[in-house]
């Protein structure tokens, strides 16, 4: 199966996830234009534009940071705000106001006749300050519920639970209930 | 020729435009799912679906605010930007910064063979507090360059010497060269 992205570290943890399923994972190098909506709309037509390149089933998927004191900002525009204002402006924004926020992830499967999306969230707290290297993005500002630390602290906790992690097992969880060998 | 918008205010205004020009507008009132990109490529693809639907010759166009300080934020999101974080952000985003920004338009023709894309700027600065409560937008924190009122405040100046009023008239004047009767 292949998953679109031109991100390398994104290939190589999904492909993790892929094996504890058996599923064999490829990575399809190209760039799609995203539309403008929600992260479910962005991945179904992602997933349909590779699949009508390829001809075979692919896999993609977007994220974004909700933040709920600025009506869900970023959310599904989070890159380009962040590549804009930085981690930095997310604070100016956040001072004096509540800092509740969550990640969202949806994972796609499409195999040119069905689509199959899975949308997972990480709840937390944006801080106001950057703290860790790890990860990437907004990981430095965000802390998880039930955590102390931000998901650029501490990235082997990430990994375990974001957003991402289980929007990607619950479709694969999902696939091998359909397509039971 | 059509106008794809819904929004009522942007057919009066450009109706207006193109009358001095002698062409006659219809406001053809589809919402179209916008691409991203910058407003050049916004406005092409726009004006390229429109024209699939209807098969004839179609006018729309995209603005944005480019603030310098912020790279450009918030550009060709600036209505989503707008909806989410409001003006009261930007001015939260900006204190203590180099408050310099443009205001962009792209305005776009497409017959069906031939793409004509104007792109004009209205220079000028964010103020940090909200004044006057006409036009729309951005336009209450906005003072055009060699002005002392915001957009907001002096909405007849607006209408004659903003990015908008400036690609329309551009593009109906290349219209006019490509195009003698």
């Amino acid at each position: 199966m292949k998953l679109v992205t031109t991100n390398r570290g994104k290939y190589k943890e999904t492909k993790e996830i892929a094996k504890s399923f058996e599923i064999g994972l490829t990575q399809l190098k190209i760039d799609i234009p995203e539309i403008r909506g929600t992260l479910e709309m962005i991945v179904k037509d992602k997933a349909k534009k590779a699949y009508e390149l390829v001809k075979e089933p692919v896999l993609c998927d977007d994220s974004g940071l909700f933040i709920g004191s600025l009506n869900g900002f970023p959310g599904a525009f989070s890159k380009f705000t962040l590549g804009k204002i930085g981690n930095l402006g997310i604070i100016r924004l956040l001072k004096g106001m509540k800092r509740d926020a969550e990640f969202k992830c949806a994972a796609c499967f499409y195999d040119g006749k069905n689509f199959y999306v899975e949308v997972e969230t990480s709840k937390g707290k944006i801080i106001l300050e950057e703290k860790g290297n790890q990860g990437f993005g907004f990981d430095p500002i965000f802390i998880p519920e039930g955590h102390d630390k931000t998901f650029g602290e501490d990235f082997k906790y990430k990994m375990t639970v974001s957003h991402r992690k289980k929007a990607f097992k619950k479709l694969f969880e999902t696939l091998r209930e359909n397509f039971v060998k």
